[in-house]
């Protein structure tokens, strides 16, 4: 067995201290009402990669480990709370390996909740020392956009006209915009330059965007175990992606038609038929590119920072990105 | 006709200001989906009690007036926030005049519209200059401890043996800790003493219990018209209040008969019944007594200010509380 690289071994380390810090609220025990799905929503199977990016761009400073622990604790939560709010939205059933909020209760539970973790997340994000003011406000601008990108995601699902652009710049707001800003907090706690710091939380924004391009790939190319959820659902669901809008932008009458004759196949088939449709037109091909161009234009971001600096932020990218591409 | 005395013109002038500082947020048109809803949830014919509360208090200390706005608008979206989610709990359908958001949309965009305008509130009171770690840190406890106060309201439902004790700590959390952080923010921003600013919030928490207590009383003494919503409502609906809790407390048994006995009256009847009921029993004297003695607690709160600083906020009392018992 080959030894554990000290990177591996980091992320393990951040990952303990952020279950631990998550155990260690001592939130009180009532009202249950509130404080019992709070726990539960806080729970599961989390990767906690929010928490480990604000330590690790955190730590390429040598900011303080208290103020990290009190931000990381705060991203994750607020993570947490719009998941819980969005598998509402969304009639999601399952999350983190349990049963979403809402389903486990009901909808006034989980929106309550929800709210209660947001809550909480701004008390620990109030508890930074260094650069409090800074911290606090791009906390909530970035779940402003939060907000909006979640809006975006509503108002296109009602619209089959979304351009590529449209689309990233949705995915930006509401998946790559906390990943910025979970860089931009380590770089704010650890008295960074405005610059770097817009550096960082472009970082984050682009490899967020740059995630999701490949998850959408991965929905037609991988293999189902690899990807431990049922592939094709997006298909079924008509969910709209990358693949899906530059084929419609490629050619909009030929993929109406190519949608409308593959709808009564059955899953296998259907998934069979777009992935060859995506290959032949070079759909695919495009969309790795530009996977690749978001994976480029994020190591850029870090252009200012020393080596040294750059290190754990880059191998973070390789984490979050998955190989099989 | 009477000249409008100073402190009327005050409050009309404070109301004013929260007006234009509201349409003055200058809130982007896109996304439609979040902002339209924002907006509308803003608006409608509100009191703007709360912001008052904020400024009249901040101005007993010569505080900084542009720091008291964006204390008083965040309290007002706070307060709107927590009623936009409210009603979709209570299933209410109108709210200040007009369809309640999850009406005038859906569950989904009144979530999300909800959650929006609690960002704002954070960008808002994040504006202010002094204290500004004192006042986000009471901000956001106050917020759980609504949290808290609403979780209480959802359980209590489900249960019939609550105490008045339990019912007025679930007031205080829900109504009166709001505006008990209201009288407290403008002692924060006014740079007062830790003891003063508590009895501030205490004046606020006892003002808003002896409210609910008020309102408990004229829902079954009021006239109609002079209450301005359908009177009877709580009985309708089974509503616990002071009185139907006081009632229970006093007789159980002959409580639970009495209920069971006028339940298939028209409302006009039933409503005469309860008031004959709460008048006969001494349930009524007892519950304005109750009320006098949470109005006396609010007054003594203050006793550390002087009678200058302390005026103001005894008008304010008076404009709340309202007269007709």
């Amino acid at each position: 067995m080959a030894a554990t690289d000290p990177f591996t071994a980091e992320i393990a380390n951040i990952r303990q201290q952020v279950e631990e810090g998550l155990r260690q609220l001592d939130l009180p025990a009532r009202p249950q009402y509130l404080y019992e799905p709070v726990r539960y929503g806080l729970g599961g199977t989390a990767k906690r990669l929010r928490p480990v990016l604000v330590t690790l761009a955190g730590r390429s400073f040598d900011a303080d480990e208290s103020d990290l622990l009190n931000a990381a604790l705060a991203v994750e939560i607020l993570h947490n709370f719009t998941l819980v709010h969005d598998d509402i939205m969304d009639g999601d059933d399952q999350r983190h390996g349990q049963a979403s909020v809402h389903r486990r209760w009901d909808v006034s539970t989980a929106i309550l909740a929800g709210v209660g973790m947001f809550t909480l997340s701004q008390l620990l994000i109030g508890k930074v020392l260094t650069n409090p003011v800074d911290c606090w406000t791009r906390f909530n601008q970035a779940t402003m956009e939060i907000c909006e990108g979640q809006a975006y995601d509503k108002q296109f699902e009602q619209s089959d006209e979304i351009s590529l652009d449209d689309y990233l710049a949705m995915v930006g707001k509401k998946t790559g915009n906390l990943l910025g800003l979970c860089a931009e907090l380590g770089g704010i706690i650890g008295e960074q330059s405005n610059e770097i710091c817009a550096g960082l939380y472009r970082f984050g924004l682009l490899l967020g965007q740059a995630f999701q391009i490949q998850d959408d790939i991965l929905e037609i190319t991988a293999d189902a175990t690899a990807m431990g959820k049922s592939l094709g659902s997006d298909i079924a669901a008509g969910k709209q992606t990358v693949l899906t809008i530059a084929a419609r932008e490629r050619n909009p009458g030929e993929w109406q038609v190519f949608c409308r004759e593959n709808v009564k196949l059955n899953p296998v088939d259907t998934r069979k038929a777009y992935y060859d449709y995506y290959q032949l037109t070079g759909v695919l091909q495009h969309s790795r590119q530009l996977a690749d161009e978001y994976i480029e234009k994020a190591r850029q971001a870090l252009s200012e920072l020393t080596d040294d600096q750059r290190r754990r932020l880059l191998n973070f990218a390789d984490l979050v990105l998955t190989r099989k591409k």
